[in-house]
């Protein structure tokens, strides 16, 4: 009971001693947290260059961008600029050819001219032998997203005496998908319930729904899916339309579409139709007159996503159609609105597959070409589910006459829920940075995912959110770091994951040098350190049945051998590992050759993949010094000792931040280190039953007998 | 869609032009919102007598009295008082004569002998001729409870020249119950989950756990069941155990005891017993070592809360046992801790009675003298559940022998939900004062209650509570105040409710005395607006099945009548009402003659009660001029028009308090007055069915057929 009682005495004395700028923070702004800067040399510099405004806001989303600029404005240099029709000394200008007529210069034409629809120009130059700043773009959201990126460059005290910066979105449709239910509980949410107060909707209008929309503008977030990819046919029912129209008016200033999820079997549940055959003329006709009846209500609806013939979900296999029969359906539908489907690839038949990794590639690479050019295949990031780390899927790169969106998951069911401080920048940097030389070298999975390698306009990324109603929206305070740092590769599948969580943290927590420098760090090894004391060596899918929570690699016997632990890591008292090599699933050979055999030849494959693709013995060398066993061990080890060590940096911070964020990572990260030595243990205690082997020196052996670990049960774990 | 994009622009436009006092204001801070008073004459006033502090802070509670009078210094009068040893002109003192030896001055002698342990003094005095400020108390919670009291005077404005308050609470235990479950569900709760997040306790210290002690704190509340009174065995397991202990450990310094629902067959469900029969030896030494493996982890533990053989819920009855026999037995395990037991009087059994309003007094009263004295009985404030509008409960003055404590509902089960304002501090009042004649005149339920009238050390009163994770806590901004005056009048339940009223409008949102005047005027109007629109004349149990949502007078046809609506209402061709006289159930038998003549005589029945108590034809004479069937038409009618009165007084505040919360409530009545029609149209619209009668001038037909409202079906209902 000694930390409630620490943590009471910090609050207690915080009221005292803690200076302004260390002030109770309870995480709600994110990012968007403008706190005053501190070095009044930058200030005045900043100052100087904004001392006027010329910036006429007529439209909802210019007005918005000219709030957020001088509410950025008052809250970090605690300044308010005059407005002004005329060039002057200190002036900026901002907005459209459109809505400012100086912006048609011909200077700014050329600038203007190489961007996209979504994309800005922020740029200081001289205007009539006056310098001005100007932050232009081709429509109202690409000024709210100028400003909003001109706002960070004060809040990252960036130079702007010459800024220059020309920018569009790589992405057109930038996607958070909610698993929202609509009785507010949210699969795999570990943040509280669903923001969507469906039962007071459409009347009640709740503060986050607006600051939800402003967060997501802020990193060049578009589309929000807002219900769960296991659907509700009722979603479509004219009661939860108006509902979800009266977010979508909410939202539509920010830039930000509404989708909704499709269940396949709605015309039968709420159409009173006998099927849903997609061939089916009433089938095809309902969904017609559905979509219509969804435009009339959201006209700028985004369209459809889509999760069939996958884990119970209905789709049109249940009809002896193939999935694009399906998805042309629904495309056929919105095509005269302009909306999409976005149709999910993570699909395992009723039949158990020799390897459930090569699935999803078997399914789809023979409808390839055959879908509407409205429909987007939605594709996890790896072959088998989130995994801590799992290599690119097969199909990217696989499909070239079919547009392929990523699906990330940024809530972290696999990776301790929202009480593990992982940062998935890296993770997500990963895959998009992997070679799938499918066009030869240079054929990365961001060039498949951002059209460019095979020449398509329908472009797409989605996120599984890790939003809810908590505080702090995430749960973990660097869950943030997850949702910003997607909405960033969202925006720029090239950026740098290292300058994101750079930028994440200053703009979250503090500039001070130090800080940055140590949680920079921290967070640029955590996704090592949850694979470390997780899935080591490539193994995957060792976790607690049903809610996924700790370990349990001693899971079998369940109703499909792949929903079980022990189908993935194959451990016996001779060796461990799925060989997904020729002599075995062959699921390499899904990969290209020069991929295929770079993780086939054991002398390339790297250790991090090692057990995904094959199976070994416990004595096999990994290196000159060291079998595979004793490395396995080492990895579980030096999964705890990283969190140690992320503690021990975390608490260098003590004073830097606000007392209350300081606190709920020092609590967190204590159970995170509960944690990790609860895998390290369960998993060895396991792992050691099948090989026998000795622990190797610096593994202490676990403190429990397996069964202890085996009969350890859970209620009520949130998420599902 | 107007509304949506109203509020959009008003929270735009709020960003420029409000002033400061009006930024937004989530109301996370409830009354404790501690705003700089703007009046600076009041101000000198206050900082003059406030120069200097007299206060030794030793212990966890002093701690927090300090800093939380420093807290509210701080933002109240921007002042920082200085501490010191001596007397001085312009010093407060504060503390117990332990803390502070100067307090041992006879003239406070007097003053301190004559409050309890958890009462306070606070008074103007001088003391070696100088004049000072005092704030005494016996006990280190009693300082706390002063503390709080005097910045409430602050808050409130009023004159400290020569205050003189010297105050203790009526009520011993004052107490939330939270109808919580282990998955964080709250069972008839609206805003949000339960604060309790049981998978991250007892590791992770929520902010939320410090400030909800904090606020009761404020309000003299020293008790909290955290789990629901349908309860859950696993409560009681080692694991649960340890995660209450935190949230114990967090209470304490706050005066707050935990205590916890005991689930009567848990011997059974998690010990490993055959039965749970309370005369049954192992079981008796199963409670025995289960409450002292509580108090081993919670020392200051308060005890159990037990609802038994009601409702499904396992009970002594189930072998062949008393109420008596099973609440002794708990109360024998706790005894020796000083625990105590509240045993609910709120049954009724498998067979359906003739009058379920009689079921608790006949189950009960037989039973009077034969409670251990550690157990106290829990009464609702009325015979059936909740209902807008009940008559006091039979059993207050039948049971002159035992302890009863009464039990209030904060959450408006039955009262709209979240959405409706509906003050309820005149329906706690209207109870607590209601007469029950028992030893004659003035044998009021307060004096029951507090155990004046019986001559009871023992006293109690629950309420339940109404918060969740909203983040103001109780979903309506409103909800707030009846959380409020349940905790004054716990602390003397013979306050007054429209002091109370006042006292909370000024510390919650402004001293504007227009909004004051206004706004007092609304919340005591509200309960009745809210018993016109829902079940006037004395009608209840109206409402929708088993969501309890919205109309449903029709219900019939369920497994017991008496959970149906017109085994309620009884309306037919030739009237209303439920006869509960001498002539029908004779439920009026239970109480005392004079109340019973006072209901029984339709001369003296107050109309308020009239089909309560009465079954009469619909061509009964109300008064001169109106029918029944026209008076019932009259007051749904007027319901209706209360709440566009509500809104129109509401409408015009605008201005007066920050934007955030005034559209908050704007949204909210626009809702309340939605939902008040709707309860006026079908209500109507059903008894219309059975009196065949045209409506009244003034009374417009209900827009819709009757089978319209009857088939209305809500999905996702919260708060089950």
């Amino acid at each position: 009971m000694k930390s409630p009682i620490i943590f009471l005495l910090a609050v207690c004395f915080s009221l005292f001693f803690i200076p302004a700028k260390l002030k109770a923070d309870d995480g709600y702004k994110l990012w968007l947290n403008y706190q005053k800067l501190d070095n009044p040399e930058l200030v005045k510099g900043y100052v100087n260059q904004l001392q006027y405004l010329i910036f006429q806001a007529e439209s909802p989303t210019l007005k918005l961008a000219k709030a957020e600029l001088l509410k950025g404005y008052q809250a970090l240099l605690d300044h308010s600029p005059l407005d002004t029709n005329h060039l002057m000394l200190g002036a900026v200008l901002i907005g459209t050819p459109k809505s400012l007529r100086m912006l048609n210069e011909s200077i700014l034409q050329t600038d203007l001219h190489s961007i996209n629809s979504d994309g800005f120009v922020i740029k200081r130059l001289t205007i009539h032998n006056i310098p001005t700043t100007v932050i232009a773009a081709n429509t109202d959201i690409g000024v709210l997203y100028g400003v909003f990126r001109f706002l960070s460059l004060l809040q990252t005290r960036r130079p702007i005496q010459d800024v220059y910066i020309v920018d569009s979105p790589a992405i057109k449709h930038r996607i958070l998908n909610h698993w929202d239910n609509l009785d507010r509980s949210v699969e795999r949410g570990y943040a509280g319930q669903s923001l969507w107060d469906w039962h007071k909707l459409p009347d009640y209008i709740d503060q986050r729904y607006i600051d939800y929309a402003r967060a997501n503008a802020s990193i060049g977030i578009n589309g929000t899916v807002l219900t769960n990819v296991n659907a509700n046919a009722l979603t479509l029912t004219p009661t939860y339309l108006k509902k979800a129209a009266a977010l979508a008016a909410i939202f539509r200033p920010y830039g930000i579409k509404v989708y909704l999820t499709a269940r396949f079997s709605a015309p039968i549940e709420i159409g009173g139709l006998k099927t849903a055959d997609p061939h089916d003329k009433d089938v095809i006709n309902w969904w017609k007159d559905k979509t219509a009846e969804i435009y009339k209500v959201i006209p700028d609806f985004g369209g459809f996503l889509v999760k069939a013939n996958s884990e119970g979900q209905p789709g049109p296999q249940n009809y002896g159609r193939s999935h694009a029969d399906g998805a042309n359906v629904l495309a056929a539908a919105l095509k005269p609105f302009g909306g999409i489907v976005m149709w999910r690839a993570f699909v395992y038949d009723d039949k158990v597959p020799d390897d459930r990794a090569k699935q999803a590639y078997s399914e789809f690479t023979p409808l390839d070409g055959l879908f509407e050019d409205n429909v987007i295949l939605q594709v996890k990031n790896g072959p088998i589910d989130f995994q801590p780390r799992e290599p690119f899927h097969p199909l990217f790169g696989a499909m070239p006459k079919t547009p392929l969106m990523m699906e990330f998951q940024l809530t972290q069911e696999y990776l301790g829920f929202a009480t593990h401080l992982v940062y998935l920048g890296t993770l997500f940097q990963e895959t998009l940075r992997s070679d799938t030389y499918s066009k030869g070298p240079h054929s990365w999975v961001r060039k498949v995912i951002d059209g460019s390698l095979d020449k398509h306009s329908l472009t797409a990324m989605a996120g599984v959110a890790n939003i809810g109603t908590d505080r702090n929206w995430t749960g973990h305070p660097f869950g943030q770091s997850n949702w910003y740092a997607y909405g960033k590769l969202a925006w720029n599948p090239a950026s740098d994951a290292t300058e994101i969580a750079k930028d994440w943290i200053q703009m979250t927590f503090t500039n001070d040098r130090d800080f940055l420098q140590d949680v920079k760090m921290l967070m640029m090894h955590s996704r090592e350190a949850v694979v470390n004391y997780m899935t080591p060596l490539g193994l995957h899918h060792l976790m607690g049945w049903d809610h996924h929570y700790g370990p349990g690699p001693w899971i079998k016997d369940k109703a499909r051998v792949d929903w079980t632990s022990v189908y993935y890591h194959k451990a016996d008292e001779k060796g461990i590992g799925f060989n997904r090599t020729s002599s075995g699933s062959n699921a390499l050979g899904q990969y290209a050759p020069t991929v295929r055999q770079y993780y086939e030849n054991l002398k390339t494959c790297p250790t991090t993949y090692l057990l995904w693709f094959h199976h070994l013995p416990w004595n096999y060398k990994v290196n000159e010094d060291t079998t595979l066993w004793d490395a396995l061990c080492y990895q579980y080890e030096q999964g705890v000792q990283d969190v140690k060590n992320m503690q021990l940096i975390w608490r260098k911070q003590e004073n830097k931040i606000d007392v209350e964020r300081f606190e709920q990572v020092n609590n967190l990260l204590a159970i995170q280190y509960k944690e990790a030595k609860w895998w390290r243990d369960a998993c060895l205690s396991y792992f050691q039953s099948k090989s026998g082997l000795k622990f190797p020196a610096g593994v202490i052996a676990p403190p429990q007998p397996l069964a202890y670990y085996e009969n350890l049960t859970f209620h009520y774990v949130p998420g599902i």
